[in-house]
């Protein structure tokens, strides 16, 4: 049983940590805290939870929720959880940072994607949470950066193809379309109902700053710098992303030569499913649940391998990733409070 | 733990069953049936049980399904649950039919509503399964008739007023909004995605087969016969029901008085939640739980008592009370397997 | 051919105006008013427009508009259009007001349910606008009240009704389902797609502000005061009104007898269609046209019967009737510019 | 004016010619043929034509039907198109087919992605229908190829790259999303409301039938063979196509210099929008509109041009463009009857 902190709880992120958190065998929960619903029940922002806890936001110190806390998750923007982080991490506790601030080890990358840094020094501490690729090093990390929720479904689809060098890495092209709940709960006309419903487009193409996250990912995978095309595109959907990927393969293979290869990669991984040859993964499919979905093509008549993900992107994009990464940080079963089967339709 | 079977496995109702059941800490399934998809993974009919289970549907007699099984759950159409029901009963086995065959205590309501009853015998030992109104009795029985969606979120919404005595009964209007999964999976122009998406209407308007059955129960309670109105609508929403309803107060009540009156009927039920004054419920704060929300206002203009219910119309107005209804008929826990929170946003 | 003015130009409401008005036969645009905006094109605002217009945002005093305009629509939040529609009527010009401002011809009425009303000397001036029931008083008018959209759908749904006194006029009730475009485009987090998508709900119940505007039209069909229980609710759609009304019938008719009775009481009006007997409306058999459905049936159970009318709520329930008054007040055909076959799906 | 028909009208491609023609100025609709719905009328299949016209369906032969059009559009599933095109040919009619069958001019490659042709001698008369790329021989045609939707997305968003040669063809790869309208009106599990509601898929990767006739068209523009990557996906939207296009570029250009080619490429052409540079279209400001709206960009990072397209998949992508072949075709105004401005929101 460990004591877990919400630092930054009150947005779609936060929420559906505390939504898992609730259910997790091994957890309980101890802060939750919130500037702007300080002193209200949490079943008043959010009435799913009417009944089923009578938790509080607080407008509470990083010092206060520390006292408390053994592990704290960071969901906050970007800029504000580096100035946090060093203080949970000076008294000792594990911190789960949702935000970007640690997740691109080269501090001059960061900077030129985000905005100045102002905890350098904590950055080569962070472990990329991916637990697919880190599980061993995320177990022994006191600082998880959590992946971006695009890098995800992107980083996951690729690896095998990169890591084992079947692609040109220099033809990688990331089509991603998600669920407006990546956007946030902030009110703005380009996310009320109005202007998505029955609407589709694509947004900051080539210029999205999760885009050298995969590039760092991917390039790890690949012991050489990449650069990818990414394009996301904003779905008329509450949750998911899905992302179809498209390289240049460097050999004559089959789908079913690429089906072996994403089994085998994946082999013993809990939550990233291979689709069956000839079927491809959907948002609705993994809805729910922290669950990455993976279909794998090959266009004989271009060479190319044409790779499809799915997640939910408020759970394995972003909180039932974290959620993953408590786990093996304290030690429990990696799936604990994570096996959600979706929910369809 | 029991073994437990669907009969009549491969439709929203069945899946939903499924779904809930592989999570149930005291349950084994030990048969799907589906004549349809006979032979077929669970998983390739629907996607999201992938890597969850390796069950398959089977073409199964009720002597078949009748050998393995502690307890039936039957997903069948009107008319055919009818047929089967009585053999389970006489094997010994607990049934729990989600049809509408064993609903009507009066077998000539039941053949006036819907066709010819050939299992006029059994209907006596049938227990209308809500259990918030009847849990002793569900406790004892051998033969559930799971109640329909719409009567669940309108005798749950209208009972304390009723059992009270607080409204005439002759004044009672529901006007009830559904999500499509009501309508099923079998293909129809009706309910094709170009049909329904933006769309709204009402549909069967004083003339919808839930009309009896809402009667009876709420004629139960008032100890006099009742004529309701009902009028059933289509949202474009894949779950969820929301009844509005009308009665005009006997007494002069505020809305204060009426939210006491439903906190202490239903103290004590695990799913049914009363907001706050002030507040009413939304389909997407009970989506994927089996709670019942009601919110209840007084129209102090016109003296009529405005209360409003939302359910998951595949959870607690289907699967998830019918799940209730083994929990109490096996003697478990009511809640054992029903405690998601609500899936939001 | 007249020139027209839209003052407050920039939310739903005044885009649809623009969109209607740019292809109406007789209308040359002469004035776009947006604070917000001013010095924006519209088409930055509103792509659709791109390529269309070269129109842009103005703010600019009603003086100013005034001088080029001889139609003015007020499309501005209530209490600003009493602030100036009396500066547009001084300067000789007619006026077509959207906000609530001059719907209630009984000031203390408009004060209880609003705020305090600055320019009474003017509201006799007014002209409630519903063409189908005020055709030829609002040929003469200056200033139009143009009818708020959940009141349009129930007034026209129960007019036949209450004139001909075949109902209860103190059973009425109006159960209103409206699309988010009726809560306008400023930021909020209710309005964000992921808090309406999937979701649906009641609010305000019996205290909406369109009550009182719906009593004073019946009320003067029916030549006496009359209460009625409104009860609005959210759809997960953008456009359309529908509305479920129910009212004892004083005296046995048949649903044919009630078609016979609208089809005639709404004989020679272009945008009022009464559906065949035994079908019902849906919000996307009118979306993007000036139609307003109404299907009628009898509860003959309990004698009540059960009106039905859908409309799109920002045409008929906004822009579209406000042009059918300017149409009927400079002499146009009423239906010019207004012939849309409704976008179906 | 011409007498039209349309052979094959209940389908939504149908519906939409029907929409369409009513307010088209210079056509008279002479015969809608349906087996299955023969004998009803228009607007009891679909209701948003109650009371705006009085047509019925009817079960006709081509013979019949040529006696009293001038115009014919097909509107029929592949493979039927070519049993009958010849006869309204013969009987000296005008054509325009909405399905395959003639828009591949090597009938080779038809029988390889589609079925056996069984008239062949026909294929060299048709004229591939995009205005745009075609104007003028369209003008001449007397049997029209109308193209597919995502080939209609794709060769407008391709054209001018290809055609000036600023791009490696070899490396094209055409990512497009579609609403569900695309896939008819023939109910099927694929497409209920439940099945595409929130969720989102690829499918037919690499294998989708419309490759061809986009690598026809580009080829051609191109002067060589081309082979493109084509991956489409259902959006959960009832209308729209957004596709997003990538290909390596030859040379060192500017997102200005990319637009700059775009508008000098489509000048003159009434339904192609080029957007603002740093904008990018949306299928939500095409609806309902016969536009074509492009957005370029360039990934500096990685040398490659990134085309964004929207259409109204069932306009501009079907019946729109049908129809303003026609207008070409009978020498009326190329945007007659075309000219409606998007529907938003």
């Amino acid at each position: 049983m460990v004591n877990v902190g919400i630092y930054g709880a009150s947005g779609y992120t936060g929420q559906e940590l505390l939504r898992l958190l609730l259910r997790h065998p091994e957890v309980r929960i101890a802060a939750l805290t919130s500037r702007r619903y300080a002193g209200m029940q949490v079943s008043d922002v959010y009435p799913v939870f009417f009944g089923l806890t009578g938790l509080s936001f607080m407008d509470a110190s990083p010092a206060e929720v520390a006292q408390v806390c053994d592990v704290v998750f960071l969901a906050l923007p970007h800029g504000v959880s580096m100035q946090i982080a060093g203080e949970f991490l000076n008294a000792g506790k594990k911190v789960i940072d949702l935000s970007a601030d640690f997740r691109l080890r080269d501090v001059r990358i960061y900077e030129q994607w985000y905005r100045e840094h102002t905890a350098k020094t904590i950055i080569k501490e962070a472990v990329y949470g991916i637990p697919e690729l880190y599980g061993n090093v995320v177990s022994r990390a006191r600082l998880i950066a959590n992946p971006g929720c695009y890098p995800t479904s992107a980083i996951l689809g690729l690896a095998p193809l990169v890591a084992e060098k079947w692609i040109d890495t220099a033809s990688i092209i990331v089509d991603s379309k998600s669920g407006v709940s990546g956007a946030g709960r902030e009110p703005q006309v380009g996310t009320l109902f109005c202007e998505v419903d029955e609407g589709f487009r694509a947004y900051k193409v080539g210029q999205h700053r999760h885009t050298p996250e995969m590039e760092q990912e991917l390039g790890c995978l690949a012991d050489h710098d990449i650069r990818i095309s990414f394009a996301p595109h904003l779905l008329p959907v509450s949750r998911g992303i899905l992302s179809t990927m498209y390289a240049t393969l460097h050999k004559d293979v089959t789908a079913a030569d690429m089906n072996d290869l994403y089994r085998s990669f994946y082999e013993g991984k809990p939550f990233v499913r291979i689709c069956r040859e000839g079927t491809l993964p959907n948002i609705s499919s993994v809805r729910g649940s922290n669950y990455c979905d993976i279909g794998v093509t090959v266009d004989g008549r271009t060479k190319r391998a044409v790779i499809v993900s799915a997640i939910d992107n408020l759970i394995k994009g972003a909180s039932g990733q974290a959620i993953q990464n408590m786990n093996l940080m304290c030690g429990f079963d990696e799936v604990a409070g994570l096996q959600m089967i979706p929910l369809f339709p």
